[in-house]
């Protein structure tokens, strides 16, 4: 039987109804192409999901698993290992603490969330949650809860204490004005109102991305982030970032924390670590914190917890990002990727909006940039002309991750200039064969 | 800064208290044995955490595991993948269903319950399960939340739905009795008396672990799964068997459900897929009820579903357990593993019971064979003489995973008869110890 019938019949694809999916079977990658088994070439414009940050076959990370792998695989985590520790120290290095800082290692970025969601629980001793609509967190079931969309709603009832509020969206203001100052003000000013009728004394944590990713790469207005850390500040709420897509250098920096200059509690990650080649992701504590478990038992485990292939992947991945100054190159390239995207928004209707920073950015689709209607409807299967866009940038040799009426373009950090424009190219031919058709 | 220092300092190690945590530090793993910097060597008695199940090194997984990173480390799990279905077909028939069955990938077994159940709530459109007491799901919080110990309650409040029963438990019994054929029979009458006060009509599956792992080993009494099957059929009710760790030739066999004939509508699976080289696991759901997902979309998703260097390694593991034959030689070699077991018993007054079958074997210590009072209470942090022995296992270079009073012996699946043998003695020699201070 052929792998694409195999497919069908014995693995169920992520999220879609497993009846209607079409895609290619991709064997070998290569820098930022994937190719199929037919030596056909995807460009691999989101980096999988926002994760293969160093590009595919990069040799010093397959190097480095090839090495641990014949040294040592696994080893249970009530062990000690060397990897554990040096990647523990590398990433306390990385996070924006002077006073450091340790990690929990987890398979995968919702653990790390349902892990942080313990944790503060415990640290504070008070039962609530705060997190955004219009966030991802996970798909396990509190990763869920916390999540704002609909991919919160197959885990429901989900687990109880976590509260929504609404963030910035300068796009489609949830509060009622074109003004970005105005449009942060506002925000703060209805998460206090929030804050105050939970009881700011019963919030444990406030969950955020720094950057919206999957929803949209929304980057919120000067002073929000500012706002939320002083909101917390003043009630004793612990701040945590979920920096799983945006951290290792999505946004120019080793975290999304460092490039805005506001200072988490906790810091959760996964993707980037490894560039995805070994799953892994974590929880960073700072150590003022993360000290309450010297004496208190940690409250989770997990069978993979520091997993020795996937450290040595992690080590291997920021000796990569140093040693190339990746973070750096992010920053550099940043005006030229947002140039080359500008561009679409002269040439195609359907794009509302391009936005984002670093080598992170969203295509908001709509049906007419005046009514700014969604070209595919949020919480519902992709509209013909939404599902006709995909097929054509798969015709044209792009695959990328897209949500309702967002497409991502968020590449390996490794892109070369170039292969950045041939993508851009070929996403616009993509639109353009979508707006003839509607025409 | 010394490798032991940095760990302590950076990483936080799951579920102890790191104030007082100790051990050594690992770098080197070959066949059952584990090495730290010093070239000191520790058996691993219990596979890691009862994963490892091809040993460590294993050159068929260290070369699949290299040639995949170089080829194809990671691809988004949209798209198609041949390790991916390669692996879904080899694992569905596996499975104990004619009609065979799909796989959906998670990173890790805590996220394959979560998985499973979004399905069986999603499949059957009821809100409740069951998960018996002294049972263990995984520590994200719906897994926990169908755990059946204190490893649930750091994640308490959980997710609503879920009611805990009494499972069969030989040695001590929660049935009031010492006979096993009455133990299976009263456990039943008991499922059907919480099915009646819960309604059968609202309860979506029966998630059970078909021998019971960390919390014991139990091994449920004849009769007593096949009368859940019935009783789930009676009232349509979805049985889900967690094979986390009983899977890929733990006890002999594929999985527990072929052992023991005893058809579950899914199972969930981790750990021994690819002997813990690379983190996986999934949930195997029968193709006739795999198909509702044709229509409805898929309730979940992770980043890692599917990861392509992990699917490489289960490929390559499910060669090997079927080239050397490892589920038949555990079959063969049962009877010598109990036997070599049952010398400790007669030995140590400490050992109330050893039990098992497999590879998968559990010592539960007492301080005294007549009260059976637990040598380390339950729920409770070791006791001195429980912290003893684990020092003196560690002395005698043995690592095993510990849980309470009871000690889990399930190496690596490819152990030599002398290795095996020489464990009990180190195994013997540190009980020894902790016998003669006691005295
Ligand atoms: C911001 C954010 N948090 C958490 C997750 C969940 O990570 P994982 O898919 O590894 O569970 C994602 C995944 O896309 C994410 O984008
Ligand atoms: C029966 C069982 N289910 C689930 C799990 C959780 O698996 P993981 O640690 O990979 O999340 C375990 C872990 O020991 C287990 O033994």
């Amino acid at each position: 039987m052929d792998l694409k019938t195999l497919h069908k019949r014995h693995v169920l694809t992520p999220w879609v109804a497993q009846g209607g999916h079409e895609a290619p079977v991709v064997v070998r990658g290569e820098g930022v192409w994937l190719y199929d088994r037919e030596g056909r070439r995807y460009l691999d414009l989101s980096a999988g999901l926002v994760a293969v940050n160093l590009g595919h076959a990069h040799p010093k990370l397959v190097r480095a698993i090839a090495e641990q792998a014949a040294r040592l695989a696994y080893a249970a985590p009530g062990l000690f290992h060397d990897g554990r520790a040096l990647l523990g120290k590398a990433l306390s290095d990385l996070a924006p603490w002077p006073e450091g800082g340790r990690v929990f290692f987890t398979p995968s970025g919702t653990e790390a969330n349902e892990d942080a969601l313990k944790f503060v629980r415990h640290l504070t001793g008070r039962p609530k949650v705060l997190a955004a609509y219009r966030s991802f967190h996970g798909a396990t079931h509190a990763s869920a809860s916390l999540t704002g969309e609909n991919r919160r709603w197959p885990a429901e009832p989900g687990v109880p204490g976590v509260v929504h509020f609404f963030a910035p969206y300068p796009y489609r203001s949830p509060f009622f004005t074109e003004d970005p100052k105005e449009e942060a003000w506002r925000a703060l000013e209805h998460l206090e109102r929030v804050l105050l009728h939970e009881d700011p004394q019963r919030v444990a944590a406030i969950f955020l991305e720094p950057v919206v990713g999957s929803n949209g790469v929304i980057v919120y207005p000067e002073g929000y982030l500012e706002g939320v850390r002083a909101l917390c500040d003043r009630h004793g709420i612990l701040l945590v970032f979920d920096e799983v897509m945006t951290g290792f250098g999505r946004v120019g920096a080793a975290f999304a924390a460092e490039r805005f200059r506001v200072v988490p509690d906790l810091i959760t990650f996964a993707k980037g670590v490894t560039s995805a080649y070994v799953p892994l992701g974590g929880v960073l504590v700072r150590e003022g914190l993360a000290r309450f478990f010297d004496e208190h038992p940690l409250p989770t485990g997990h069978t993979y917890s520091g997993h020795p292939l996937a450290v040595a992947a992690g080590l291997a991945a920021l000796e990569a990002y140093r040693e190339e100054g990746i973070f750096a190159r992010v920053r550099s390239l940043e005006g030229f990727f947002r140039e080359a995207l500008a561009s679409l928004v002269a040439q195609h209707p359907l794009v509302g909006e391009v936005r984002g920073l670093g080598a992170f950015y969203a295509l908001e689709l709509v049906k007419d940039r005046k009514s700014k209607e969604p070209l595919s409807p949020w919480h519902a299967p992709p509209s013909p002309p939404m599902r006709a866009l995909l097929r054509a940038l798969l015709g044209e040799g792009v695959y990328l991750m897209a949500k309702h009426n967002v497409l991502l373009v968020a590449p390996p950090l490794t892109i070369r200039e170039e292969e950045f424009l041939e993508g851009v190219e070929r996403l616009s031919r993509a639109l353009w064969q979508v707006e003839v058709e509607a025409l």
